[in-house]
């Protein structure tokens, strides 16, 4: 039998990666390392030291595979997503197969929690389900950049027994979802907080958090937006790439 | 000048713990203990495993604090919410007062993610605003329940591209949030998913998650929420305390 891990392995910090995952990492015979994009090589640099970091006394692979890109600037982005997920799912079969031994385990180190934004458990999922390979796989939860951030500001997510949103910058543009006071904003290349400006916010932003290179500004949408669309420019032109997330609470909603 | 961290130990598996909370916990001088309810056995006692587990070569105190209880059977959540805090509050400034020294480390252990539906933060962030007390405090996160129940059920929160709902039993018995297809819903005491069982969902539900006890059933909702109400009552009554968490999926919304 082949075994399989997605590792979650934290959203930045080398040091938000569990005892359990430091457990599941020193059983790895073969790390399969996929990134892609102008982040590629910082991320693929952060998976290696953590690999190094925290495997004690033992030998295994690790094989690099090109991640296919979505294609951008298409209208439907639910379907760009679904394509290169297929396209993901071929590369992902053919590790398993060629790159796998029987008895061996291998393991797909996701970035932050493998449960927020990220397709690994879906492909993974579908390949057991086609019937086409033989494998068991297990899921470790990881530090989600959601949990950093709010760490970060100490402050936390929920107003008092009030729901919460985890939304992306393409829902957010539509407009502050309803009945929450609370919205974590992921995926936003967009500066889309600009279209809630109109309602009574704070913002609590960061990039790059739990890295050597964050930044975090927080105060009334109104007064520090363009302070986070300079800084988020500035940071994004010097380091090639931005990982943004954001948090807005309606002002006062802890008072409801 | 006195120092405070509020870790994050995760939701249940003591493994959950991460390596930045096991560098924190061995800094710490004071641990500050306050449990309630008839988990408070149970939650004591894995406080002070992790604690015994993970600090090395150290001494520390342990000051346990009898935690004040909200008012239950009172229509305003919110308020006996609040009024605990305030209780709670008092509390944290005699434990700051009296059993930290300056220039050492106290530690409140927070289950799960500090930022998710707990007031750990908010009522040390009003004891610092306070100025009574001078001192500087830190959070680190953990792993929630909520992504320890999608590890577990290897299910992504989120379908592709599209918000989701953290929210609760009071919030989901009014009705599934609109705009999202997903929803998970924490501090259910009364099956709330009951209520909208009309709707076409899927359920992922989850108790004592990460623990020995764990017990995790899946299904449509309408085909298992007899079982999970069976399996929900059955448990608290061994147990005498129950501690689940479910995620509500509109069936087909992956295609969306
Ligand atoms: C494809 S999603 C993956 C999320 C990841 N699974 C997690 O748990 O954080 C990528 C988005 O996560 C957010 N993100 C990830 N890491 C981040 C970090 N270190 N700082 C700020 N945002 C981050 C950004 O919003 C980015 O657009
Ligand atoms: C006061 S909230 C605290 C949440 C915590 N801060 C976290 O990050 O999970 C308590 C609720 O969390 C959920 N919960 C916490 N631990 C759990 C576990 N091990 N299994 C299932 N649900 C859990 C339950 O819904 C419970 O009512």
């Amino acid at each position: 039998m082949k075994k399989l891990l997605i590792i979650g392995i934290g959203a930045g910090n080398p040091e938000y990666v569990t005892i359990q995952a430091v457990n599941a990492l020193n059983q790895v015979d073969v790390f399969f390392v996929m990134d892609k994009g102008p982040a590629k090589g910082k991320l693929v640099a952060l998976r290696k030291e953590i690999i190094e970091r925290y495997v004690k006394d033992r030998t295994y692979r690790v094989v690099e595979a090109t991640s296919p890109e979505r294609r951008v600037g298409e209208p439907d982005y639910v379907r760009t997503v679904e394509d290169l997920n297929r396209d993901k799912q071929d590369i992902f079969e053919r590790l398993i197969a060629d790159e796998l031994r029987d008895g061996e385990c291998g393991a797909f180190l996701v970035w932050g929690d493998p449960s927020l934004y990220d397709s690994t458990m879906r492909i993974v999922a579908a390949i057991a389900q086609s019937g086409r390979h033989v494998f068991e796989y297990e899921v470790i939860p990881g530090i989600s950049s959601v949990q950093a951030l709010a760490a970060k500001h100490r402050i936390a997510l929920n107003a008092i027994g009030r729901p919460l949103a985890i939304t992306n910058g393409r829902a957010i543009a539509e407009g502050f979802p309803d009945h929450v006071d609370s919205a974590v904003v992921m995926l936003d290349s967009q500066n889309a907080f600009r279209q809630v400006a109109d309602e009574d916010l704070d913002i609590y932003w960061g990039a790059y958090v739990g890295t050597p290179d964050e930044i975090l500004i927080a105060g009334k949408l109104r007064d520090v937006m363009d302070e986070i669309e300079r800084s988020r420019a500035e940071a994004r032109q010097r380091h090639g790439w931005i990982m943004d997330t954001y948090l807005l609470k309606r002002r006062g909603s802890e008072d409801v």
